[in-house]
């Protein structure tokens, strides 16, 4: 009775990504439409049902949505979504499709996506990391996901630090996410900072990415941008340290734009870890790079089905 | 087959605690001898063998040891306790019982035994903290204990704040532990402050009880002891939104002497926690005491024999 495929959709990025997704977790097909800047809520779940009628068949179990947010599973509604307000309190049994929807966050979804076919394959726990405009987190024990909030980003690591848009002080996401590298290199640059990322952009500081960021520090070996990079990688480390001690978990799995600044910013965060945690417990821990890339959150989506199902 | 009772044996506190207990968690008999000060660790398992010999018969299904440090559950040996150095490295295997002997963390223990006969019993999902002389922690998820090192005492909510004895910086333990109120306290007074706690003690600052700052808060309304109070429970609070934005736990569950400083200390927590976690986790959550009190550890300990031999 049980069908061959599931459909994972990932509401988490900037772009809409939906996968069919077969029982041993092989993408059979995927799509993917922009949908940040989709104002109203009703968009961004236009966007998604479209994206469901092309790759919905009798051959689907069922469907699995990653959307960033604090969620009511049994309920599958979305409690609060800071990133795509419409949908704050919608629920998605309003789909009213003939079979079942699941939703999780996006990040436990990524997670999954690793535990059943990514670089958390041989992990029976681990811990992953969202390392993009914010944080994010999920946490796999037992070789399952934790349905728990997760929210690794909004761990306080300053308590009487910076005010985070969340209500907190001092969040990790303020220190070590891309939104904190840019905000910290923008406003050396505006301090009048020497650095290399002048020439960056055409003059347009406010556009300088990540990515330009990174390559400034590994190929030009601009010293602003290392410095920036480092003292993000730090606290990084200092977030890592406290999941170590809490968590113990065999591994820590690093996905997200920023872990493409591996060399300066990660090693330094391994290096602090390293520093700070039980050296019992840091020394059972892989930290390494996610492996699926953007199909993350869709796969682990999808799997929710066949878990669910189970 | 299966045998009515089970030994419980809590080796975290200052006493050795051990205990039989029947399958419905029912504590039909107890031992207390005091362990601290103890400077070998052959003392201590001497100690506890004279406590087995004395609860062991034919109707012992097994043993569980809870013991403040960190574990290698399959070895039941424990990689580290800074609390008793002389067990490092020691391996419970070695008692040769004709039952099997099992180990877990002190405060995972007790967080299990309030699961399995105390305040937990209505929570599938709860984290319990220990506030005593240092912070520890165990965690319930589906009604099962993570087996995972829980060390939230460990959790840095000041990266750049004091060095930890364990290496890290800015350590919970640091700032809401019965070890930093007394340290607060202690040096306000060498700085002048005024108090009536140098009344306390015959003027011995350094024999001054979490207890007697309560009391001394409380009771007589002083403002040092109270502000010194004050600031450990906001810290505490802060290491409770950790918890709650992470875990998303149905209850935080507060265990140890710290506790008897509830209407100062945790309610200063709970309030600086309802400011700094994500609201929509906050208001899930029920920030209460533990039942068993000092029982916690041993319960925990045997009910482990019951759970794994499941």
């Amino acid at each position: 009775m049980t069908k061959p495929y599931a459909i994972g959709i990932d509401l988490g990025g900037t772009n809409l990504r939906a996968a069919l997704v077969s029982r041993d977790f092989e993408v059979v097909k995927k799509l993917k439409e922009p949908s940040s800047g989709l104002a109203a809520g009703g968009d961004v779940i236009r966007l998604m049902k479209a994206a469901i009628d092309e790759l919905m068949s009798p051959e689907v179990e069922g469907i699995g949505i990653g959307v960033a947010g604090v969620l009511e599973r049994g309920e599958s509604r979305i409690t609060i979504s800071p990133n795509i307000p419409p949908l704050n309190g919608y629920s998605f049994n309003d789909l009213a499709y003939p079979v079942p929807v699941y939703v999780e966050n996006d990040a436990n979804s990524a997670a999954l996506g690793e535990a059943r076919a990514g670089a958390g394959r041989n992990f029976k726990n681990f811990v992953l990391m969202t390392l993009g405009t914010g944080i994010g987190g999920g946490i796999i024990y037992g070789g399952e996901l934790l349905k728990v909030a997760a929210e690794v980003g909004h761990m306080s690591i300053a308590a009487d630090g910076k005010k985070c848009f969340c209500g907190n002080n001092g969040c990790l996401e303020i220190f070590a996410s891309a939104r904190a590298i840019i905000a910290a290199v923008v406003e050396a640059l505006e301090g009048g900072a020497e650095s290399i990322l002048r020439e960056c952009c055409q003059g347009k500081i406010y556009r300088i990415t990540p990515e330009d960021v990174y390559k400034a520090a590994f190929g030009e070996g601009d010293i602003l941008s290392r410095e920036v990079l480092k003292e993000a990688g730090r606290y990084l480390g200092v977030g890592i340290a406290n999941i170590i001690n809490i968590m113990s978990p065999e591994a820590v799995i690093l996905a997200g734009g920023l872990v493409g600044s591996w060399n300066i910013y990660v090693d330094e965060a391994i290096k602090e870890a390293s520093k700070r945690s039980f050296k019992s417990l840091f020394q059972g821990v892989s930290i390494i790079p996610a492996s699926l890339g953007d199909e993350a959150g869709a796969v682990g989506a999808a799997s929710l089905v066949f878990n669910e199902g189970k």
